[in-house]
């Protein structure tokens, strides 16, 4: 393992700022890809997709079986979009064979990432657990929680200033006074602090208060917003959007790291699926997946994914189980007064008791 | 019918302003809950729950079963969150009973409201048939597939000068040289244009030259952007997200009529489900479901429904049939060229085919 | 069009009876697949892939990228199973190019398929509105029933005499004695019969009264059963899965008629999703979809795909207007008495209105 | 913990067959539900419902607020079916209140069930580990995969002899022969036998060799097949069908319950969902809500739930971690040459070290 260090410098030559005038980017090596022909697809249609791909500077690798003749292509530093063909005659489909990721890959960078939180190393050996309550609500909130937590063991603390709430009707956040409040805590407790930034406007300021900026599952797709936070070069919080696919979740990273901002902390925090009787779906087979696919470290969000108290503790419990490198865990000191996310926070005494748990399942996958 | 008369006028006093400094609104009345005891809950834990529903100013209707006992909240002018009583010892569930939107109901306004479109009238009689490319790509295509359009009967341009691509690496749009060149088709053909916004900043921006801004699926609850749009005072055209609920868009209209900002139309475009022949599903139940929960006009979008050219113009047909008010197709003069979402592009003389089959549609269900 | 010749007649030699003893069937021709290599494949793990596909007895074309090398299998007369080379050593994933079924492939059988039912046939011009209870309840009820849904226009009577129910609590439907008040109410009316058979056991004895035996949504995946009505030679009715792909579906159909029995007819019934407004997400792509892929006829299930009556009459235009065959929709004398289904069952009033409607759309998409 | 006692023997007078006659039971008790009427409902209307809720033997309760009326329906010992109010006029929606199991509910019977199996009692400190290949294939491979799981630690042999496949030209499993090797490797190795039946009459053979009938998840709705293992009075491993609620998981439980057979082991597997880069989506929050609701043990098959067997170890940790009483896994000696399913298997010392994980993370929540 080793800190991760960004192949691009940030600033006006960056390959966003590039990307913004529809150039092709350098950055993608032998996109290839797979055209299916029809079964009744004619030689003049074959021919004809031969000649666009290397129209657009690919090579060809033809495959004739008996019902179907296959063409690979081969790029060069491109990448490949499927869909120009998939409209010519005689196409059945087209497959992509390579990820549309590379900065985010481990291909790319094979050693996990290591982001610097305060003390610690975020994706090293130690788990990182952030905690707090879902909205700042008083100075007396804010600073109960965070001597609560860090008294049990979080290494950051949370809390939202700028909530997004799907009715107008809702409270929507303290806004900079809320940040201010988080700022006093840090002052108090010593914990840096993860918020979250809705809009790129939000960015700066909440960048002035802010250890880390988290993008909020909602947003996982504002590109605005993740080119701006990508700008900043402020550690990253990106939760994965509530039915985003893995892969897209490390499109979104790529959108960062594209800027030069190599500080990004990947989360899973549960899609929307069928099941009704929790809020969302833990996804834990995602921690082993991103792993395997990402040098990125990713931490488990246990209360947006299962939006009940009485679950959190025995999923935090699985997603250091299954590998991942932290938790993020909604806590309140008055769950029943909290004016949002309630039913999902943990009184403090039993976030206690999930520190605990949990580090005998750190001990038991050989972490700390 | 009658065209719809805003609640509020826009404004510094506009609710929503009033909303951020997390004040109770007053908009809604009698927010009803029940709330389900455990069926071991005691008579303390019981007495506990009433005295907190009367401490916040509700009334309580109490309910004693052999199993279970149910406490039914009776509301007066404000919105009752479940979360803080879910929290609460002996207690099961909750259930909401009342719905989350108010400005956006069809019992606040019983009658559909019509928006204005160039000369006609979206949620009327006549079919809306929006049409246009993906995006932006050139003068000379936007021109071409501007006439092409109007002359098979669009009411309205679509093109995207702002591109939300899912990779940094894809073609994200002209930027204000499209939106010029949206002008001059305008100019050209006497076509309103409808474009989108992506964030509050391109707001003002795309208001100089848009007559209609689209919020697209991947912003549906970007809530920065709805306020601003719903500040601009300009029609907006808000797509569903991919795994939003009817409710949730609905809930997102809400935030542009808090605004004052009446002039919204919805638009179904397809979910995300498990069968993936189909780029998304389109939910064709939504038609008339929004048209029973609400007063808005809702429109298709076959394209993204389907994600393939070749079943547009049957889902097209349904959509009419269902009771759509409109379409949005994509419509590329040269698809396979497309700079995006070519395969899901018609050809303008399927287009024009389209047309025809959906009016033959509009006239079987007593419309135009 | 044309009335579809089965391949192969039933009896002892029928090739599920071969494919019981797994040997490798001779039906499908060509099935080539695309290995994609770890870009950290080693020379000697690529040889080894090869050498295993060869030993398979299939060709190979090897096609090297800068990061890839792509393998494609060269297919005989036998289907390959992509798995046995996942698991191989530097292989990333497998592509399977060829439709997994044949049988039921537009590919094999061009025309579309045309089912007798009784003086119609399904897949024609014409369109099939079949009509019923969801439960045979009782004898005046499926009489009053089959009267009205005849003179509204139905071409069949569709009733269940036995229930899959969730609940073990919940009636279970009449049995035996609902088949014979459905060969009652077919004496009377002229109306051929649909019912459903939920076990293998059950199916002989229902073909003795049915004209058309319904597979349900929970049995799709039911091997032996559709093995059981594949060797009964009687006209299934296949409704999908509610969260079965359309692939899937035409799978099952393949089970049906790889038995030699070509007279299934598909039924796209809704899947489900998140969105919770509706009973199901009726899945109105996959009528063209399946137009497109088979050569099988298709109808729609509006009441199932809804859940809610207010919303079968909307939804069962679009499904006419998608090209549908036909419709399947639950009717009761008196909805609130049913016992099930009652909140998706249409009042023959209603019924009847909503034939008018669909013969409108059926004209004006050139049917009858 | 004690030893689950069932409350009803099985006979000719056990509960199911007097279902079938369709009486109301009198297993549940007072089943309570909510009508909600619209907000414009007449005097008129809701006197009409409550005369119905009356005719049908419930008290009511009604709550009349400023916009609408609620009524609360008190059962006695019935349950209440929604749908025939759901259709009246003025009536919203219906909620129910009591959860629609009863004898797999944890109310019923709050202590843990323990199930026997073999020396062990699955549900209790002992994790149990059931292990074994998809399918058995030959004598030597089973035999081979017997005394390799055995090694390992695992306390039953997994092995399917009838096997479901989505398409009729994949291998169906050996059958009878293939129950014959499981006796022979349970003779040579004392490890019990769990082996699917897919269809009522497969059971009686099934029986004969299995210890445990495995229910796979295509087949946890076929209620056929259900009421036949309950009779059978084996124990049965349930697993959750891949697009099934938790809630239906428990249904399709009672009905094994109601017919006398307490042995029901279920089995999380996996969920269908929008995400594509696993074969399925464990639904790691299943685990702990599943020990909330039922007294029933719960086992976690980390091999179907991701797909490919490289995730398998970490989601294996994270069902013990969640609070899993054990998990079922694929192992083949060479997944290569798997007939099935290679891909999700695990090689022999694969799976050993698996154990060894998993014992530690057991040793981490207190249990063996």
């Amino acid at each position: 393992m080793s800190t991760y260090t960004p192949p691009f410098s940030s600033g006006p030559t960056a390959p966003a700022a590039r990307l913004a005038e529809a150039e092709p980017t350098s950055l993608p090596k032998d996109s290839a890809m797979i055209i299916v022909m029809r079964h009744e697809a004619s030689a003049k249609e074959i021919a004809e997709v031969v000649a666009r791909v290397e129209s657009r500077g690919f090579r060809v690798n033809i495959s004739r079986g008996e019902e179907r003749t296959i063409i690979g292509v081969i790029g060069d530093e491109r990448p490949v979009d499927g869909t120009q063909f998939e409209v010519m005659d005689g196409v059945e489909k087209t497959v992509p064979i390579l990820k549309p990721f590379k900065l985010a890959s481990r291909e790319m960078h094979p050693l996990d990432s290591l982001i610097p939180l305060d003390g610690m190393k975020v994706g090293g050996n130690r788990i990182a657990v952030i905690a707090g309550p879902c909205s700042v609500e008083s100075r007396e909130q804010i600073l109960e929680s965070a001597f609560a937590v860090k008294e049990a063991g979080a290494v950051a603390l949370r809390g939202g200033a700028f909530k997004p709430r799907s009715s107008p009707y809702s409270f929507q956040g303290m806004g900079e006074k809320g940040l201010e409040l988080l700022a006093e805590a840090r002052e108090a407790t010593g914990l840096p602090i993860v918020t979250e930034a809705m809009s790129p406007e939000q960015v700066g300021l909440v960048a002035r208060y802010a250890d880390v900026i988290q993008i909020g599952a909602r947003n996982m797709q504002n590109y605005a917003l993740l080119n701006t936070v990508g700008e900043s070069g402020r550690t990253v919080l990106l939760k994965r959007g509530l039915s985003s696919t893995i892969e897209e979740l490390l499109m979104s990273a790529e959108y960062i790291l594209a800027q030069g901002n190599s500080r990004v902390i990947l989360c899973e925090r549960g899609i929307r699926t069928f099941e009704k009787y929790t809020r969302n779906t833990t996804d834990i087979n995602a921690i082993p997946v991103i792993k395997q696919l990402s040098h990125l470290p990713v931490i488990l969000d246990p209360s947006h994914g299962t939006g009940k108290w009485e679950y959190v503790t025995a999923v935090a419990r699985a997603g250091i189980a299954a590998g991942a490198d932290g938790l993020i865990v909604e806590v309140h000191p008055h769950p029943a007064d909290a004016m949002s996310d309630g039913a999902q926070s943990l009184r403090p005494e039993k976030f206690a008791q999930l520190v605990v748990e949990v580090q005998r399942i750190a001990q038991a996958v050989g972490r700390s």
